[in-house]
């Protein structure tokens, strides 16, 4: 069948965030489950990213800050872990997600900081990128 | 008793963020609790303020769309509205605060959005501003 | 502008769901918020209950009593009470929608259920029907 | 119909907690819906005061601390005043009410602690009991 | 000591829901907890089962859905596998399961839907069932 | 560097919650993350320890069973398992941990409490302690 506008809308946005080369953030979280149902592709790609992420008057690096609080907050850890990857390859530095996660102590309490910068310390190992050396 | 050096620097920081006008924004959610315990100004204003809210590395209107998508996505509405009211002190229009909850949309649910743009569409039109007028 | 499939198909849902007689339900929530933004209405509309409403495969009862549970769970009073009545509209009885927030005591502790109870309550007194009566 | 000895049980517990005079604590959340369920005052006075807190190990005052932490953790504010109501009631010192809900701060977060003490404020003022003065 | 009424009440109700070939599902979450505490199990079964899933009034097809949706909603995936479980050999069939968890997208959220469904792929590849061959 | 005068207060504080032989509680959980930001050990060390936990006017076993409280609300089960092991470190009993676990049941429901008996039980099991020998 073929694909709406919203889906190829939304399908553009998401090659941006992903990792061309040895990350394939977009699939690990997701697509082992589309055969569950016929339509559940279609809302990710056209409602999160056709509709949502699409929208213009954000950059991208606000909307994965905005998304990252949110996940840091309800303690998401899978798709924090796909955040933090496609945060990466959009250009934000290690550091700027380190201080995203800590400005959230005051607002989501210290466990829930410390378990995303533990996620976010796996994904700067696994990609090989340091805080430090900016 | 004099201040230390970092509540100094937290009240810099919160000077910042308060309409001098006609918005008390600091005062309304938290002045009236101060007598239950000679510590908690402190807290706040050296810890959240002075720590971490005076870091750098992040601007000040990355720290509050941040600050913003976590009080969404917990539903606290007393903090979300000094949060919008200081986001448009330090120059964040209205649409991108709109943006930004509207962006929460697939992380944080439909309800919790809506009632965030509650709390957004009083603030201002307690202030007279207007998304549309951009 | 003209509207989408997915738009008419979201609203065919939402007239099925709303009373046509005293109680605007739908209206209630969040049509005072759509002039914040130009797409927010579509998104309810066409994703909410175009895409996701409009599913077969559950009936509508099971549907609402789905939805209930999620928002009692969450603490969300201000959706609780919009979709009480729509499912009383929709013909789930009072007795129902107390069965399945009591159901939920030791998923969502004592406090959620009973200030559910205390909105479906409020609900019931307004459209004046009565559990007991069944 | 024969009240249960858990529910006697219960209802010791319940007047333990309950102030005499002017504060019907007990009464104030959850009277009004008891008409809405037959078992429900049975869940309540069997379960969660004749089962669990009737429970030997943990002093009264520890299971109000305990209750109160979680409650302040939830955001949920008319279980809280009546909480906070009944630990000054079985004796728990205003200060101790709010030591309690400070020492959250690290784990709910700052919105969280400011808006149950702001609850326990209101309590404090209607009960005209003073933090200072102990 | 002899168990109570509400004891073996509850016990039937669990039999209802419990696998009697391979999938121990009553035993895996909890079982071994119960010599922490020896009312811990009579908690379980009389109030959880023996009050709550024992009452009349709704289908335990309604009742499980109910439950899985205030599970899918605070991401307790131990408790959604058990669920998950429990609902198919009461007889959901898979898509209902799913339907069900994808019908709370716009409430919950995608991340808490999407680890939802990674659940239940888990557990129908454990069952060897299968959404597509109905 | 010097440090600070509460950070020698918060290492107090540390060092009595700690297990001087096999258990290094406190290092468990955050030690590896101290080299994502120069000020993330202050934070917790000052803040958390040094300001809050130093406080007077609630002894360190309340204060336990409190954030222990807040933690199993949360469901936040690596800080769980740390606070578990610092109480019992301190000389509360494996049972009082249990106890106030349970009291937890009317507040945050069945499933949380068990996935943090679940924690307490592994702690225990670890440390070789028993709640029945008491």
């Amino acid at each position: 069948m073929e694909k709406s506008k919203r889906f190829q809308k939304g399908m553009e946005v998401i090659r941006k965030y992903e990792d061309k080369s040895e990350n394939p953030a977009y699939s690990i979280t997701f697509e082992s489950l589309m055969d569950l149902d016929p339509e559940l592709e279609n809302y990710i790609v056209e409602f999160a990213f056709g509709d949502i992420y699409s929208r213009e008057g954000l950059s991208h690096e606000k909307k994965t800050l905005i998304t990252i609080s949110s996940l840091v907050t309800q303690g998401l850890e899978p798709q924090l872990r796909l955040h933090i990857n496609t945060g990466l390859t959009i250009g934000i530095t290690p550091k700027e997600i380190v201080d995203a996660i800590i400005h959230l102590l005051p607002y989501a309490g210290f466990p829930r900081v410390l378990n995303a910068l533990n996620v976010a310390k796996a994904v700067f190992v696994e990609r090989e990128v340091n805080v430090k050396e900016e």
